[in-house]
């Protein structure tokens, strides 16, 4: 069993002085403040509520998909996911941990059909993507992911996918190609479904999207491509025993919330994630999403305005040596650095032999990559810690399925802490909605035309300011 | 001519009040410290220092790049990158702003050999790439990029595919496929050059890795994979005039850099870059590293502890509007946001026809998606300026070499005169090089006994703060 494990000593003000670390009487203030809170979530739990945390128990989903996949993979060269947001953060970043970086490119590097996953609407981008899906169709499975099937950027990729399929393939042709997750009752998306008969999966309700990766949401494209589902929420059950302790040092999302809240109320206001591997790269995209959209919030839940929320910021190691480490180290000391990392590699390079012409790389030579690169994370941690920047160490010790899915679970519910220390909603997204409709109002649709009008008088480009 | 154009009304107090906009008083207050800086550059310039401004004039190196573009592109199928930093970050950028998003993948898309910018060490994803090019050696170029040759990173993955280069195709092949661009004169990897006979290209004396893309060492691999870097450097010159202004409001660099520099004073601490545009997206990404490095300083210019810094902050529409808008929209007002964007797509695509069991969906039918993303942009700008944060356009007519241009020669001044606004030296890293040294001491290098020493003091997992 490989668990994963927080180090948080690099955060004390034993190692890093009493201006920036955390005092023995504070870390146990935090303990206090964070034992409530673990209760509450329980008893919730119990009422049925925080519903993300029961996704890993779920045996009826993972079911589905799994038939459906078994189905659908030797029918399918090309999967191509529509769906942005939590619908296709959590996707991308199991993919990119699971399975190797030229997995796309290389069919010898495997197993399963390539992936694409399509969070954007940019025009230029999504002709390129259509050159090469048009004549491969009849190889190619769809799963558009939108909970409502209102989402503009989704619905617009599909309405362009669907009449494709069916100039192309011939009408009636949808349900052979289309896997759609989405509501199990409303929604547009579902009337879709029904109408045209289309193969689905259930977006689990009271799952918001950004929580929603151990659910078919994310389950569905990552078993397409070989990703051990199983073991996935094997290592988010057994995270759960652990982030459910009312002991606040045995349990690690209470001990992330907790600092991380510290740190904010100390100024620290960006909190820095930077995996020391490529394969994480994108799981600090996908907490990225998670932090800023729960926490970042204008009003607390009694309604008072506090304009509160952690900047998350996603860093990649070494490659950002050679481009942030300046400015994190000598900067302001306004950042909280998380580092991501694995203790064992499946695979490693040894750097070959030195050059007659170059003595000075000889130190280099036989040892092998995955040293250098654990030689550099431990060299700029130590430089930021003699510079008295706070870190914590995510330590996994090998990057699979089971301690991905125990690293996806301890964030959702640090979040979850992190919200009512905060005190804010950490589930809603009120400051979405002025944009959502503010497109309707600038794409013509009906009901939103004194918005226009507000909008009007707001925008558009005054010459006068344009240089 | 298609110039790119800087619209900065959305930061001023008639748009976004009195409390986080600029008024007319402190905008001409930030004309009049603009100006001396402007005047200084210039007679620096006169000097022979601020060396990069002038490599758009340089003929000498882009001919030395042509012609060996035009010698190699036959024989080369697969092009490798070996940097990181500045010797990387340019390169992706121009790659991702001017090729299609599928290059890599369809033959049909591409003008060139397949390109890989490998600037990080981690093993997993490196050996993915050796599984994937060791076949292939026979028509691959390798260009590694390192002024001094002493960069761990880069040197590791040199000795790697030396080693495999030597074994699998001969000794005397590394002239063949290795293209060295380094220092003209001294330098370790400029002494592996004369002992091996590899061919070569140069980093100018003078310039910085983070302002070096327009120098051979972000035109070579940019021509090879079809780019026009005649038009490239076109747009950096016909920005040079532009920049040169000592007029503030027709100076879109010194106004770039005098509104970062205004809001920083102010609290607004995070300057975040967000393109609407795939292409774009890498842009932001060398930004990052150009404004992060250059501007993050412990010291000013006379010696005094000063912490400075904004942080950059990349972020992508339509996609990070749901992800990052709330905090954006709701969060702390401690941001200052720049929007990428074009105004024509040299392709588009029509929305399908609505679906009769989607009404709801009427309003994007017949519409394309070009138009959903200006829509979009629009929206989440009109929902930022209602939440008085403060917005900054730069905006592309059209999306090509000669507009990228523009853009990287615009904010690499605007960096140079933010650069004297913080009071700092806008052309050192002296934090990198404490990583460095401890790496040394981690991988046992000769003469860094004494480092490593310190280093096991600090670090090394205690056990009792593992959870």
């Amino acid at each position: 069993m490989s668990d994963i494990k927080l180090y948080y000593r690099n955060v004390l003000s034993c190692v890093i002085g009493k201006e920036h670390g955390i005092s023995p009487r504070q870390l146990r203030s935090l303990g206090t403040k964070t034992r409530p809170i673990i209760r509450t979530i329980q008893s919730l739990r119990e009422k049925g509520l925080e519903r993300y945390r029961e996704l890993p128990y779920d045996r009826s989903n993972p079911r589905k998909v799994k038939a459906l996949v078994k189905r659908l993979r030797p029918l399918c060269d090309d999967l191509v996911v529509l769906g942005i947001g939590g619908s296709a953060l959590g996707n991308i970043a199991l993919q990119t941990a699971l399975n190797p970086y030229l997995y796309n490119l290389d069919p010898a590097q495997r197993d399963g059909p390539r992936l694409f996953i399509l969070d954007n609407i940019d025009p230029v981008q999504f002709v390129s993507f259509l050159d090469w899906i048009e004549p491969r169709l009849d190889r190619t499975i769809f799963n558009v992911i939108s909970k409502s099937g209102r989402t503009s950027e989704t619905a617009a990729q599909m309405l362009i996918i669907w009449d494709m399929l069916t100039k192309r393939l011939g009408p009636g042709q949808l349900k052979e190609h289309v896997v759609a997750t989405t509501d199990p009752r409303t929604g547009t998306l579902r009337c879709i479904v029904e109408q045209e008969g289309l193969m689905c999966l259930e977006v689990p309700e009271g799952v918001g999207g950004r929580f929603s990766v151990l659910s078919p949401v994310g389950l569905f494209s990552a078993a397409m491509c070989g990703i051990d589902i199983d073991r996935l929420l094997a290592g988010a059950r057994a995270m759960d025993k652990r982030v459910s302790s009312e002991e606040f040092l045995q349990n690690p999302a209470a001990i992330i919330a907790a600092i991380n809240w510290h740190y904010y109320q100390q100024g620290k206001t960006i909190s820095v994630m930077m995996p020391y591997s490529y394969q994480l790269k994108d799981m600090a995209d996908w907490y990225r999403q998670l932090w800023a959209e729960s926490l970042g919030k204008a009003r607390d839940t009694k309604g008072r305005l506090v304009h509160v929320g952690p900047t998350p910021v996603k860093a990649l190691g070494a490659t950002d040596q050679h481009s942030q480490i300046q400015l994190y180290r000598e900067g302001p000391n306004n950042k909280l650095f998380t580092f991501l990392y694995a203790q064992r590699y499946p695979r490693d390079v040894r750097i070959g032999p030195s050059l007659q012409s170059a003595p000075e790389l000889d130190f280099l030579a036989g040892r092998t990559l995955g040293q250098l690169l654990d030689a550099e994370r431990k060299a700029t941690q130590y430089a930021l810690i003699v510079d008295q920047r706070p870190c914590l160490d995510v330590i996994f010790d090998k990057i699979d399925a089971y301690s991905v899915g125990q690293f996806i679970y301890l964030y959702e519910v640090a979040t979850s802490i992190a919200g009512r220390l905060f005190g804010i909603d950490p589930y809603d997204q009120p400051a979405v909605e002025l944009g959502k409709d503010a497109t309707y109002a600038l794409m013509g649709r009906p009901g939103y035309e004194q918005l226009l009008g507000q909008m009007q008088q707001v925008m558009g480009l005054d010459q006068g300011f344009l240089v």
